[in-house]
């Protein structure tokens, strides 16, 4: 491994960094962890900000190369960029902001690596569908369907503003509860199941719903191996985890600041770093 | 020494950084070099801008630390900083941002380190004194000379109208030649002497002159020992350097930032490394 310590950084040293209002480690560690393993010349950091507009400012006026965009500034920052990639206009959301020369690139690469997941795993798009939740991923799930060419897809969340909202937005249906449906491929986007949260040890659909299906996809990352995920392998469904959702956009991020696009192995281990 | 690499850096790291129009490395070095040394989860890197409102304001919004301000943005950077202290404002001109929770301090540790560095060299304040040139340093040691009590000072520059400006708002005299003054103080603010100059291996004084004064101070930091610097130690004179002058305007900028004060040595051996 080339190890880079900060009295190598100079002036010549590209920064890229993040914005969120509670940044954690995990990008900071993910990104500074492949510079070292690949010997390139860059340098990433976590922000915090309360004033986005100047933040971004800044990104242009510093020439700060790339910039990790959280909660809550995704779809704020839409009025500062200068460019919407598809990714990041199909679901007017923006994550990655990739400073090209003083223009500002918006992407989404949630999005494109749940497009991604979903096409690589050969998924028929007669499937049928139903994808739990009404938030920022179950909108980048909901899309990505729609854009894999998925029709008979229902939108399940108990709240009815934000879910009728997502689905006739994209032409699906909406249901509160799954009740009797038992759709080909299940997606869970929301908390439930993820590590410290309230709904931890819990299945965002029925064990009976589970067997009835094909492919269980989980957009919690953590733990790496969720209740839904785990119930899912051990009834031999196929399965597509948050874990993966997040190391493939982070690679693509990676790749969109750098022009390097590092190998699955390096992307592991890189993301076991970031969690350690 | 504590060693950090850059995987290391997390989202609590401080970043301090500088602005120019042409960035060197030296900054950058010196305090990468001195954060290692103390152990400070600090990160240090140079950069240039073509929108100074707006790389400030991003210092401002993102909680960059420090920011060290070079040519040419010393005196457009004034209308932008909220508090002036005395050291900016006895030239108008800052080289030193410091961010306090979003409001932004201005100083100028080379004026503060011209001062120290005539103050702590113990010449009486009734001596004569000739400055010569009428640039920015050229400012801050005639600033420095008047806060220290010089009142016998003469400017000695070419271009009349910079030189005889500088006088006048000091309440000094003006001269476009040394010619048959003698004065105890000779301190060099051009160029002369300077590595790689067109005057590179020229005296800013007659050797007359140097043999007749009592204390010569030189501006010109490269190299260390200039033609001037060597002329008077050869004759015995007390002499004052550039490097002297960098090393502590260098160190007062990293106290500001850090709230920790290297001693002589670090900040020796931060110079050295930050020239290599």
């Amino acid at each position: 491994m080339h190890r880079i310590s900060r009295d190598t950084i100079t002036k010549d040293t590209t920064l890229c960094m993040s914005l969120s209002a509670r940044p954690s480690n995990i990008g900071t560690r993910f990104h500074n962890f492949l510079y070292e393993e690949l010997g390139l010349d860059f340098v990433y950091k976590a922000f915090t900000t309360t004033d986005l507009p100047a933040a971004i400012a800044g990104i242009r006026a510093l020439g700060i190369r790339g910039c990790g965009v959280s909660m809550p500034f995704k779809e704020a920052c839409i009025e500062f960029v200068d460019v919407m990639h598809p990714s990041a206009a199909a679901i007017d959301s923006v994550n990655t902001l990739v400073n090209e020369d003083g223009v500002l690139h918006a992407y989404n690469t949630d999005y494109e690596a749940v497009a991604t997941l979903i096409a690589d795993r050969g998924v028929d798009p007669a499937s049928t569908v139903a994808v739990a939740g009404s938030g920022g991923m179950a909108k980048a799930v909901v899309a990505a369907l729609r854009d894999n060419g998925f029709r008979a897809v229902t939108v399940v969340a108990r709240n009815a503003t934000t879910g009728r909202a997502l689905a006739q937005r994209y032409g699906f249906a909406w249901r509160p509860e799954l009740g009797d449906l038992r759709p080909r491929l299940l997606v869970n986007a929301t908390p439930i199941g993820m590590a410290g949260g309230p709904g931890a040890d819990d299945l965002p659909f029925d064990a009976d719903a589970v067997a009835a299906s094909e492919v269980v996809f989980d957009v919690v990352a953590l733990p790496p191996e969720t209740p839904l995920i785990r119930a899912a392998v051990e009834l031999g469904r196929t399965v597509v985890t948050g874990a993966e959702v997040i190391a493939l956009q982070a690679a693509a991020q990676f790749a969109l600041y750098t022009g390097v696009r590092p190998t699955p192995d390096q992307v592991r281990r890189a993301s076991e770093f970031s969690r350690a």
